[in-house]
């Protein structure tokens, strides 16, 4: 494998993306590097992969390592792999993305993350390496999940008011949606339960309160959120001569 | 950068899944490997990545030197690191993947390639490397994909039914669609253009043709398939106190 030299002289990381969602602000966890390169500079939590790592553990174990987290479901997004983008060498990262609620998590930094802290995602500046731009690909990403399937949900607190879910919407969209728009969207969904009950001890005219059904929202992603197709049923086809000529 | 240098020691491929739709039937291209590892045998169309090449341009210059085929749409779908999946070392591979009209390509094998020739999915076997998982990933995302948002009209002929519509979705799915279901669903998306006009030449009742209205369709994709969330227009805003009240 003489040949193949010249290959094997890359190393590869892994870059954790954990955006967290708290009173109608979304945030990304960053860390600050106390080790060069780009040492003294924000950056998202990654590391190296070790030789005789998986990618998915290495994710886990350097997340946990730099910012104490545990326990967080961990999505592969993208790798980014432009040629220059490490000053060590040639070192590709495979970014991994999750959506968590920040009052659930203690943060604690530790190894080569001097400070590890929530930043409201649009006020985000400089970054080390490319960590700006591997950002920008996964708040895009995340845009495009909301767009396409109902998520977060778990976000909110167990019982919300549907001002409470837009709110995230818009976080996430880092627009304002039309009111009137949204709930009716929301609500053919058939995703949230009214609880028939309204908001307690709050200054305003007390809102209603939903909660999300869970059961439902699992088989909405199981089977497609909207393109829901069925499968034939070969027992129970009779012949509909007269309505296929009309569709034909 | 001593105490780094053990995490240099690795290398990256690129691997093309290229999904093909041709009379009714899911392929994927696959070559036939004339260099070892896993000599005369048939894997995905990947490569190393050159040290001074980008994880994009390296999955186009693969792909084209392997099986001939240029101007493919190449998505990246999600990188594989098992610790044990190259015989040579480390090396992980960013999985690309592409769906493609069969009849619009020439396939020429050259380079490692002793061969390059579209395989029915269904029956595709044993595979080099971890190729075999990886296609499994990619089959399902596309899966995924065509149960999310439109996928594929692209692969029909410019005219076609409503029947060669459904073939595609079985094939991608794998399973039979209720044909009155699948037929209520596509039309209600209103993104197929009603020509007016029926099959010529063909041996049993001919059916109505469609073409696919694709203004809509880059319409759809860019706002999110269902969950179409309105903007706030400011302007337009006005009172709708009952209507709230009702709501909340």
């Amino acid at each position: 494998m003489n040949e193949f030299n010249e290959y094997f002289k890359s190393a590869f990381t892994v870059d954790n993306i954990i955006f967290g969602f708290d009173e109608g602000d979304l945030k990304v966890l960053l860390i600050n590097r106390g080790e060069e390169p780009y040492k003294g500079k924000w950056a998202l939590p990654g590391y190296f992969v070790y030789p005789n790592e998986d990618l998915d553990t290495a994710a886990k174990r350097v997340l946990e390592e730099l910012t104490g987290l545990q326990n967080v479901y961990l999505e592969q997004v993208r790798t980014f792999g432009a040629v220059s983008r490490h000053p060590f060498g040639r070192v590709i990262t495979v970014a991994y993305f999750s959506l968590i609620k920040i009052s659930h998590y203690n943060i604690q930094p530790s190894s080569i993350a001097k400070k590890a802290k929530w930043h409201s995602v649009s006020q985000v500046e400089d970054l080390a390496f490319d960590h700006k731009e591997i950002l920008g690909a996964c708040f895009n990403r995340l845009k495009w999940l909301v767009r396409s399937r109902p998520v977060g949900f778990e976000l909110l607190p167990p019982k919300f008011t549907l001002t409470e879910l837009q709110h995230l919407y818009e976080a996430i969209l880092e627009t304002e949606l039309d009111k009137r728009n949204f709930r009716k969207k929301i609500l053919s969904m058939n995703l949230l339960i009214d609880l028939d009950e309204t908001q307690e001890g709050v200054a305003h005219r007390p809102a209603r309160l939903y909660k999300f059904d869970k059961e439902k929202y699992e088989k909405f992603l199981a089977e497609g959120f909207s393109f829901e197709l069925k499968e034939s049923k070969k027992k129970e086809k009779k012949p509909r001569k007269k309505v296929r000529a009309n569709l034909a």
